[in-house]
């Protein structure tokens, strides 16, 4: 698949410019084509909405954690989605050896490094997995914040203490410094390789009172990245503009959290051209 | 937050006596406003459940159990919530060092000691968390007899063999000896100090064909004790009587446990003061 | 309870033939009636559906996976079922304590072979298992035959790479090799005991898009064995039949896989006696 590039006119003479609703359109229908087999160490409370997402989308899930599976099936999968959020100290190894296969064969790999200033043990194992470079690190702005400044930080558990566009610096540093993409989630989403910036406007409020949308939504990226391992930044800016979309579209027929979570999945489903050409919103910044 | 007290009229002279239905309304008000920060050491049966009840409740769930993380990130937590659903040796210590921890600075914590009466192991376990002084425990009739008596019993797994009118005497005495109060769920709900005694009436018995309510409504519990924490008996009985009120909300609308699962959590995001005014039921016993 | 054999008239002459929608309806019948209490060693990902079908069932799940209390409690449960879904070395040895204490005492247990295929450890693990006489084994067409040529074998994680009718022959030489009941799953599911052959066509394709149906439905298996133990093939029919047919009644009602999953247990809820005995659909094969 390659992505949908249209640098024939005049107003798009960048050679980085993307249009991005038809790239967007593009990594999707891959990830329908293609199934994607993605591997996920994730934690005990995502591990239902995160195979669900990645199975709505058309990608595969295979949540293996163990240390003794990972040489024998880590080489098989397409990406593979670290996420820190219940960390024990008996989970981290793995997630070390998984990551650093990943990265020795140039296998797109996407970190999810949950509350990750919430203690000092969590922050030393997010900087660790950092430094096994990840393809994408995608957190909210405390979270990113932490992981830059590797500082342990007054956190609000797993919910952000920031806004997204408090923490571009923070993101743009730690995208030079780990040389990963870096997206950092909100009511604006923002992506940065470290030079470029994007934001993702689509999304709805509501979907921070389900618990696990930041997990599965990182997920997400991974399945994107596995079928456009070459344009991960676009990638990245795919999945959370088409994840946001599925949930502007699920929030017009829910009634609280709860149905939200069902009719998002549902959407993100069924999904077709014309919505998400209609509904990416993602814009440069300068 | 103040719970509404209305001790003026000639009715209600005990010092004692609550105007259960403002207090529950300014109880989950105060969780509203406030987003208490409530630490989650619970099964993982449960945790979508958990964290999604206590999202749509207003309060910020955050899961971590393991011991190396806890010294750093429970003294920031404004309540601690312990479920030994799915109990093992290696999450014990953990789940002591956080309840040792809450109890000597004060901060409440509450206790689910699911099934307490189907091994020796769990027995033994539940027993010394009660120890460590939980400021509510709350389980079914089964569990509480089980924790009364210290004796393990015939179990029906998670389930009850017995009405919770059965453990009234039984959960008296385990408040006088614990010092905590202690909630016994069922078709009426028992809530006692050991000295004083109500029962809710509130939810449906479809409830109980869902996986996991009893161990959100106890976070709950946790959620509204952490923002009134010197009316932790009041706390509770609230907390059971809106999860139990958005159970007949979502009944209304429901056709089966998944639809009433969803629809629970939805009432209880959109629920308001109208709706609680008017359903609460909460009665003293004799 | 004694399933509805029906051998009087003159097309059904064989002993073991079965009028299938009649045995269907007795057996989850006894199932609402008796709630066997299903104990449960399954994957995190899998815990929340599993023990919700179960409950939607009639049945009573108990999620207890830790060595220290299987002597205690193991021996008290109708069923065990045992899924090896997020497998780590440290649950291992508990798998095989409960399976043995369960073979040992004749009560019957279901083993679900997830990925069985997907690395050394795992097949290995799987084989012993299998190895301490599952009642049933219930697996995709990829991983009964990862069992029964004890091999390790490209694999798509969760997701089958064959059709259920390639893995015919695999599953009956499993089943004389085990003497185990062995199901494969599949748009047709088929189930062997070496000599007879049966095919279940019922379901809806989205199912699979669904995590964790099949736990769910292996789940389910334990609980129709648990209250006809002496007639395990029919019951592993029979609850993957009943399964099927609340996939196909919530698919009339469902947008997507969130929604079809939530109708799916509503349906198993509710279904009634006029539904299964006008859905059933299995027939045995030559």
């Amino acid at each position: 698949m390659e992505p949908n590039f249209n640098d024939q006119t005049q107003q798009q003479q960048h050679h980085h410019l993307v249009a991005w609703a038809p790239t967007a359109w593009a990594q999707l229908s891959a990830v329908r084509h293609q199934s994607p087999l993605i591997q996920c160490i994730t934690n005990y409370v995502s591990m239902d909405l995160v195979a669900n997402t990645l199975l709505s989308a058309g990608a595969s899930p295979a949540m293996l954690h163990s240390a003794e599976e990972i040489p024998d099936f880590t080489p098989h999968v397409h990406a593979l989605y670290i996420n820190v959020g219940t960390l024990s100290p008996d989970w981290l190894p793995a997630m070390k050896i998984a990551a650093e296969l990943a990265s020795n064969s140039g296998k797109p790999w996407v970190l999810d490094p949950v509350a990750a200033g919430a203690s000092g043990f969590r922050l030393k194992a997010c900087l660790e997995l950092v430094g096994l470079k990840p393809t994408v690190v995608r957190g909210n702005a405390s979270e990113i914040i932490a992981l830059s400044n590797a500082s342990v930080g007054p956190t609000k558990g797993v919910d952000s203490s920031h806004e997204s566009m408090d923490a571009v610096d923070a993101a743009k540093r730690l995208a030079e410094a780990s040389g990963s993409i870096v997206a950092v989630s909100g009511a604006v989403d923002i992506i940065t390789d470290g030079k470029r910036v994007v934001a993702v406007h689509n999304g709805v409020p509501m979907m921070q009172k389900i618990t696990a949308t930041g997990c599965a939504v990182t997920a997400l990226i991974a399945a994107f990245v596995a079928v456009d391992p070459l344009h991960a930044f676009e990638a990245t800016a795919s999945a959370l503009s088409v994840f946001g979309i599925a949930g502007e579209m699920g929030m017009d027929v829910a009634n609280g959290p709860a149905s939200l979570r069902m009719q998002m999945i549902d959407s993100l489903y069924g999904i077709d051209q014309a919505a998400v050409l209609s509904h990416v919103h993602i814009k440069s910044l300068p």
